[in-house]
């Protein structure tokens, strides 16, 4: 099934079931008000969403109304965890390559991971704001999925049956602010600004085959100011799968109900696939003639970042998105 | 006023108002099922909760319980956002300078502050589980701030009228992991498992003048196994003051309601003063002898992180953790 947030002017928005096409919408109130709250009971609320899902489909849904990627919230608006991977170890390895950083060898063997922050999560048609262009503004297109309760220790066998649902990501990057807080160690935390999602976070049956191995098999969108910058298969070169990323996140603590686990930018050795973030593109620039060509986002850049089916429907709904800059608060 | 929040068998408790001598508590059900609910809707929940304190403290409050904090959860048993500094720098230049790593400059002038997990936290006299001693378990004894609504680039002035609640902190770490985690330097994620906090949050006004410079004026205690090993002044070489970190947080992106953030483990230059976590301890005795002598915590062991006001009276209630091992999840 495919469940959205819908903004009702709360921190947390109102739970609706989608239909597949991602024409109609179906309030679940009745059911859960909100996505955490379904994740926090998910045995007994699943199935009672995925009746709502079913009627939804086939014409019987009562009240049925439009749905509008326009009036979502992130599928969930807040989150208690979001740890991003990244297992795409091909874009870490040109980005620190491009600036002649080596990168320990461990990389491919064990997965790095970032706490993030989840406390304030955009909409996928919301605005990315920034107060500085200089601050170097980047998209990262990414996959995710949603757990349930995973136990401290649990293997990736284990881990793997609590991947509850999944999602796109653009998860924002303020690429000048990275260098001096990597060198801290202490991770990234100006560096990543508000992250957005998907439209619609659904469940893995809605994939079919693609979701196989762990990992979503099929291309990410990338759409920069209307013009497409990549496409690299989530599903290739994804060198930790989701049920190790999971593994990894809960070896020494439980990961609870709603956390988001990330994939990190996707990203394939075969450069012809393109680029789901700049940062990339700029490496293989400076790699090639010794300094980047492209430019960060400038204010009124657009990026969308979109998985069709292999029959050329969105599954997600579109992340798109405008960069905007933010205002000085007026002191009170 | 004093705020807990008790073991009902749900993930979020039950909100309870407790007493200023921390013997009574009252549910306060009435006014807000949560913490975290009073938090989003703070300027009008807060009088509410305000008036059941009075009446609790002057014993007119109906059904008044007796106030126990193994009853307790964190106050936030779990959160949308966990971000700790390290603004006792003191104890970072101790333990960088122990194992040769020279410390920046830039220490002194920008905080340092991870991201860290909020989906699992443990109530104060919930058991430390990890599956084995060897991941080199420590305590780390701190003080934390709960704000409500901080705007995106907030100045520090600004943040100050943000700061709801503080608490105190068990931010328990994995020493033996830390270094690979810091070498990756995407930040702590295995080497910081589930975080522990005082049995009450309390609004700053509970702490009279020893509230005053966005700093806690008063020592905060650490029992290791019973003995008292640290007692440093909270106030006292704290770099950066809480408004200082929550501006630091919310430089690009808003920081939302129930975001808690920490101060770091709390140390002074006076090594009378003893330790709060055993890293600072080891990192002393490197420094003096070539070579730790004091271990990391044993199973069994027991940690005990309070503060008391002027005329010796407990102000957050203890923390009071055992150590104890994990089990091995069975397959499924």
């Amino acid at each position: 099934m495919k469940l959205a947030t819908l903004k009702d002017g709360s921190r947390d928005g109102q739970l609706a079931v989608v239909s597949r096409d991602l024409k109609t919408a179906a309030i679940a109130d009745a059911i859960a008000p909100t996505l955490q709250r379904a994740l926090d009971d998910w045995q007994f609320m699943a199935p009672q969403l995925n009746e709502l899902y079913d009627q939804l489909n086939t014409g019987r849904a009562i009240r049925a109304i439009d749905f509008d990627p326009h009036n979502c919230m992130a599928p969930l608006p807040r989150a208690y965890q979001w740890a991003d991977g990244s297992s795409y170890v091909n874009h870490v390895e040109l980005v620190r390559r491009s600036r002649n950083a080596a990168m320990p060898e461990s990389f491919w063997r064990e997965p790095l991971m970032y706490q993030g922050g989840s406390d304030d999560f955009i909409g996928p048609t919301d605005d990315i704001v920034a107060m500085s262009e200089d601050w170097g503004i980047d998209f990262e297109g990414e996959v995710a999925v949603i757990t349930d309760d995973v136990t401290m220790g649990s293997t990736p066998e284990q881990a793997a049956g609590h991947v509850r649902l999944l999602m796109l990501v653009n998860d924002v990057s303020l690429r000048n602010l990275i260098p001096d807080e990597l060198a801290k160690g202490f991770g990234f935390l100006q560096a990543k600004p508000a992250t957005s999602f998907s439209p619609v976070a659904v469940t893995p049956d809605e994939l079919g085959m693609a979701w196989r191995d762990g990992r979503i098999h099929l291309p990410l969108r990338a759409a920069w100011n209307g013009k497409q910058v990549g496409q690299p298969d989530a599903g290739v070169d994804m060198v930790f799968n989701f049920p190790q990323l999971i593994a990894h996140l809960a070896k020494t603590r439980n990961a609870r109900a709603g956390s988001i686990v990330g994939s990190g930018t996707v990203s394939n050795k075969d450069a012809r696939r393109g680029y789901t973030c700049i940062a990339e593109k700029r490496a293989l620039e400076m790699l090639e003639g010794g300094a980047p060509a492209t430019a960060f986002m400038r204010f009124g850049d657009t990026i969308r970042i979109e998985m069709l089916d292999t029959s050329g429907k969105s599954i997600f709904g579109a992340i798109d998105q405008k960069v905007v800059q933010g205002e000085v608060p007026v002191s009170r």
